[in-house]
């Protein structure tokens, strides 16, 4: 048998250790249900923040946080101009989410990087253990990693097209300056990469019955505010047939676009995650409807077509019930691929551990969808149980996220010394 | 020509003085798109309470205001025993409803009797002008009606179902004592009956093009809360086949309630008027929609049949999307049937004033039918443009305000002087 090499075969991450993190971590915003609320930028998120920061100085590694609100530990090469491999993920949480989203990847960065430090391991890289601001969008989807690869736009920080003085109190109040955010990018001639671990959220991994997935891409996204507009009216007087009853066309709008997608588009994915109905009372006709609408897909001339085929639904519902309608685009994410060396360096540290892995594509948003634009990127999933994510219940065995954590492990030192 | 007879045939009210009050009331929560937001028990409620109070004593009317928060303006018979005719309204709105709502009928009542006492009439009765707490159900549908009806319960006070801790708080708030609103309740021997102008809230009578409603009787009405349990989940990642999205189950049931109303009965009303969506963000699959729910009949037994029927549809919506689904009545109202005799002693005064009537069935609930349990009512109603109501929009021209309140004038007189 010709067992893979890996540069330092033994090394293993310490257990205990990490599970002690994590429970202390779920503590942060614990919910009744066993879940996390931990907003971006929430008082919770922000104790989780300084939390973080106590880890990486008790582990004697180096805090450093940027001005968009991204909280790293650093491990520094000895040589002073080496460029930054990054690994990490993100503290939020989205609403009465779920315990291992976005903490498994950070803890398990972090646990990294002390081994590393205590077996004295010498790397051609600075190592950072990276935790992203509002990866999940409670106020800017992805907003860190957006910061990092330059692409904030004055629209996410000034009122230009929304009023974003919640936003700019919400940094403030973390101790961020809205008007340096755009100071946290970083050329791409000094990083080395990006590499996260994080729950699959679905149940790929469980099915084929494998260890270890390595993303291959992650899927495109965008949001929409969908309003249809109808009249406010008395809901016994009106004539029945003479209502322009917006949450009726809102409604009608939800059961087709769901149809539709399944029927047409087989990996693309429809989500109505909210409705807001005014004025919202019994006994009167709803006047306005407000839709919370997201749309992905893998393929970006297919999603394209997706989303025209949405809104075109959309109108038609509205014009049935003699509606107004208006969309707005609130945030698109392309496709993105994935990095043919960190793939294969993720390949090899699974096999050297005797553990199986699947390729995969991610049909949720990732800092790496973001960072791929400007440095390559990497990511490994473990398994989900019943894939239930976002949500109290979401839970991933212990075993399972140390087999990850190894793996990313021994990934990371394969590709920060092959960039020697 | 045989002119029908009235008691006093040159009285009519002072349409000058009325619209003053009219415009001053409508100034009192104005919204900046002209409707008003006096939702019961608010400051703005508060205000237009205090207002109608110095109107009263201005006129040199008693100011009466019992333990449910009822404010009236009495004019005394000079028999100390005779019974009370009121005639009234109610001066809340719902959100962002309109000026003619209500305040009509409370002002109508207040100027008819300024008329009557102006012109040292004597009557057989006591008559008040009343404003009822609470009839559009901003806190308890109907309220202060059914406080006067005796028809209150604990439940109505106490957190015996649901925590009714901040309606006991706007009660105080007002003045009212929460342990003591029992005590508004009026033997029916006290009474002689109950007279409400009120705006059609339809378009029948332009429809017809007839100046008078005579009311002939009151839809029943019966709310619901019905809600759709799922499973959130992140919106990317779970299966598209797998999910159990509440809102998906609750759109569903929507379309199909009211297609289901319109093909099955004909004179059946029904409206859903607001869904709250959890958790509510863009990429989580909904794991809870409640939804507002309403249906009016004029027939009990159609009325029953319809309300089993859409719960029964609301069952399979759920089924099919493998949601749990609870329903809960909030409220119900039976149907009611006016009083001849006042119906007749409007007809009589529409004639006498040369006005036409139609008959008609009231699809809004009203303070009178509750009252019709415990004393005999009458409603007439005056046109409403286009039939918008609840809405800024709601209009009605000043002409037919005052056609009304000249009916509403020489009807209560003629059913007062009847009762010696």
């Amino acid at each position: 048998m010709t067992e893979p090499s890996s540069p330092y075969p033994q090394l293993r991450v310490n257990s205990d250790r990490f599970r002690a993190d994590f429970d202390e971590l779920a503590q942060i915003g614990a919910t009744p249900e066993g879940g996390v609320n931990r907003l971006a930028l929430s008082p919770e998120d922000l104790l989780a923040r300084a939390w973080f920061a106590d880890k990486i100085e008790a582990a004697g590694l180096t805090v450093k946080d940027d001005d968009a609100g991204n909280l790293s530990g650093v491990l520094r090469s000895r040589d002073p101009a080496a460029k930054t491999l990054m690994i990490g993920s993100h503290l939020d949480s989205v609403p009465n989410g779920g315990r291992f989203d976005g903490s498994t990847g950070v803890l398990a960065a972090l646990e990294c990087l002390r081994v590393i430090k205590e077996n004295n391991i010498t790397l051609p890289v600075h190592l950072e253990a990276i935790s992203f601001t509002d990866d999940e969008g409670c106020w800017r989807s992805l907003f860190g990693s957006r910061a990092v690869a330059g692409l904030l736009t004055e629209d996410d920080i000034e009122d230009r097209r929304v009023d974003n003085a919640p936003f700019r109190a919400a940094l403030t109040r973390a101790g961020i300056d809205p008007r340096k955010v755009f100071h946290a990018e970083r050329p791409s001639s000094s990083l080395a990469g990006y590499l996260e671990l994080h729950i699959e959220q679905g149940e790929r991994l469980a099915r084929a019955d494998k260890d270890i997935g390595v993303v291959v891409g992650i899927v495109g996204r965008t949001t929409y505010r969908f309003t249809f507009y109808g009249q406010a009216a008395h809901s016994g007087t009106t004539d029945m047939y003479r209502r322009r009853d917006a949450l009726r066309g809102a409604a009608l709008f939800i059961v087709r676009a769901h149809d539709a997608v399944r029927e047409k588009y087989g990996d693309g994915v429809f989500n109505c995650g909210g409705v807001v109905v005014k004025p919202g009372a019994f006994n009167i006709i709803p006047s306005e409807a407000d839709l919370l609408v997201e749309c992905r897909h893998v393929n970006a001339r297919l999603m394209s077509e997706m989303e025209m085929m949405i809104v075109q639904i959309a109108r038609e519902c509205a014009a049935t019930h003699g509606l107004n309608f208006n969309s707005e685009q609130v945030a698109h994410v392309p496709a993105a691929h994935m990095d043919e060396r960190i793939m294969a360096a993720i390949e090899q540290a699974a096999r050297h551990l005797n553990l199986s892995t699947l390729n995969l594509t991610s049909y949720a948003g990732h800092d790496s969808q973001i960072l791929s634009r400007i440095t390559p990127c990497g990511m490994l999933f473990i398994p989900s149980i019943d894939g239930i994510s976002h949500n109290p219940r979401e839970f991933t065995h212990w075993e399972n996220v140390i087999k990850g954590a190894n793996t990313l492990l021994h990934a990371m030192l394969s590709y920060a010394l092959a960039e020697a």
